[in-house]
């Protein structure tokens, strides 16, 4: 068995313009919202090889992710009650362990968007060259990091992934991936942050949230399977 | 503005294989899920002509509807409380208005699912041919008197529309359409009952469910707009 | 067996400080959140007379409902899609039937909550004074009436029902009673009107939200049962 | 600011009869369902003392735990999709890091009921008499590490706490306190087990679910707070 999580969630910024979904040999799919509301599709896997393939047109707004900085850190009393299940700590973002070095660095800053970017800047900058320059995986780590911070401040954080195309600085020759980042809850709403670009950016297309990557897996397989490839492809068409 | 409930619904008997939609020109939309867990598609529509294109290829099981007859009524004290309010009156469905009535009718049938019979041949019988010949929103019509029925004798009763191919018999020349059903809760789970056809059938693709038509329209539109043709197609294929 | 719904919803204004629930005989009771999250309890009645008694001291702000008058109605491919639901007609508010009389009535006005006050004016002073006088069931059938103006005008509505001390002016010498309001959606939020009152007031308690009052009902018996009497008792401590 | 959880759940085998909450000084408070569904509490804590009081009144079966020995435990591919969640690791529960071992243990159990009971055999059998007799928390890691097994072995588990009255064999003479225990999906339903106790008992009263005891805590405290002293008191009256 394999569950899938292609499908852009419907209630981020972006608007989907066509789709299709399609497998080679076609399989029967379920398909059914997870505990965070992520649409998931569940098969079956034939013997032999299987390939999956979903397109999309989707619409993105001009605009880069707004600007939190001066969104208020909301007193702990004020944050709305289902909102505290993401200041706990999950299986890879053990905030209750890093609280005392969380409030060692962060503790002096303003309590608002900007102690979030002083979190994602340290995130960013203390890690070294060499792993940022390996990639795979990289936008996970940081993530979970960043999020775990977040949470030992007090602040909820929730895991993100989706696609999001290089075309704005700085220039990438590396090819698309998926990419993960996070969302942060200041004032009245969630506010993306993305620790491991480190940059507010245009055309994020957000398939799926959680806790943590625990909860949000572009493919995951039951059973034996054995996975040959993945080409993840976004492409900027200016005049759509 | 419109919304556009063209997608079938997750969680019934069928299960999806291949899908895409689209429009011309192409429209941003947006989705979410309705009240009642519909998947619902909305655009603001553009000057001019537009066009809207949904194909999917949908695996449904070769046995028909499951046979109800012998699932027992649930006294109304072991309904479970949130499906009490498929027991009320709705816009279409004026159960409160029915009430003697529908015991006088069916007050003596066995409390089970021969009491859902036994309203569905009532309403299918006492139907003029003429009515039944005229097709267009017949079966909406038949649907919500059969609801209004079940809601009067306290039984859980709701709207069900989709795409019913025309597979068995009786054999029928007309051209495919959506079609209107109802669901009703017997014992410990929903089953699928259907005034129109008053027969259990193979192949139903079920998209929205409701109170009445009122809670799942295919199409609806705000403000000026004028309808100029929808084309149905459901074919079978043995093969897949 | 019967549905009861005294406890105030966690959501609105008012804060719960103390509460306790009884009933002479004791009797075991099933609670659950019906489809719009209004806490119901529900009981098997014995045989003899029932008493069902729930005290609570609720804590309310000073101010009195929220100045609307300036929150502006959104265009209909604005409103959040789940919230649609509340701008169709339902048993009690056929706002398909009066769109006419709503736009030649209000279609003037100022599309804002200076529009939704033009309906509650409208109301409030088109029904005969004896119908107030009379009062039983009365701010029942303005909000249903102010309600159906609203869907028809594409603005979201529901109907509220509660709790509401006499506290302010007019001086009431009428017993305290359930009584019953509604919510519009203007911005990005829910406000407050009483069509009944035709004021801003304090202490509103809310118990249950719906389309309109078929979904909420304070006492909803199945099967034979004689009502004797109720006492709502609603008094203000300033001190707490 | 605290969090309490101390209001049975709804959606169990007891059934309310009288409740009452207050506290010493009296203090509003805000209600709140999490994301499992628990209804929690939540206070800022004045100056000073704080007392806090929850008294009911439960109507519980005779009849103890249902027996799940002969449930079948579903092929990973059957299991419904949003349960799915609780075959994941979490905080506590690290059942990726278990699987080898679970397997190795269990893997030649039944694939049933028979093997929760296994898994609990073992928790139980395992654990060192003075650990056991310590008591506090005891029941806690039990049910994580019986939850950890069955999530590696692809059961769905989720931790429960609650009241339980200790009234049946082995006679306990200590003080009744809070306990945890486990539920785990076989078949349609989901079963308790309960790996501390390793027997079926009478008298459950369950307040919380969750992934683990980081989701369900009935006392969680934000910022400074020194906790004096909590009663439990939990009595049975055959007469009721």
């Amino acid at each position: 068995m394999a569950t899938v999580q292609v499908r852009p969630r419907s209630d981020a910024r972006h608007q989907l313009v066509t789709e299709s979904w399609s497998t080679r040999p076609p399989v029967p799919i379920d398909e059914y919202a997870d505990y965070y509301g992520n649409p998931v599709k569940r098969l079956v896997m034939p013997q032999g090889e299987l390939n999956l393939r979903y397109d999309a047109v989707v619409a993105v707004p001009d605009e880069p992710d707004l600007d939190a900085s001066a969104a208020p850190q909301l007193p702990v009393d004020e944050i709305p009650g289902e909102l505290l299940h993401f200041t706990l700590p999950s299986r890879y973002c053990l905030s209750d362990q890093l609280m005392g070095m969380a409030w060692e660095l962060f503790g002096q800053t303003e309590p608002s968007g900007a102690r979030v970017h002083a979190v994602c800047d340290w995130v960013h900058d203390n890690t070294a060259v060499d792993v940022l320059e390996q990639r795979k995986g990289v936008c996970r780590d940081l993530a979970h990091l960043a999020i775990t911070f977040c949470r030992s401040l007090n602040i909820p954080a929730r895991y993100v992934f989706g696609y999001l195309p290089d075309l704005y600085v700085p220039p990438d020759p590396a090819p698309m991936d998926f990419a993960a980042w996070m969302e942060v809850y200041l004032g009245d709403r969630w506010w993306t942050f993305d620790p491991r670009n480190n940059a507010r950016r245009v055309g994020r297309v957000l398939i799926g949230r959680g806790r943590d990557a625990l909860d949000v897996a572009m493919l995951t397989t039951f059973g034996p399977a054995a996975f040959k490839s993945m080409v993840v492809w976004a492409d900027l068409d200016k005049a759509s």
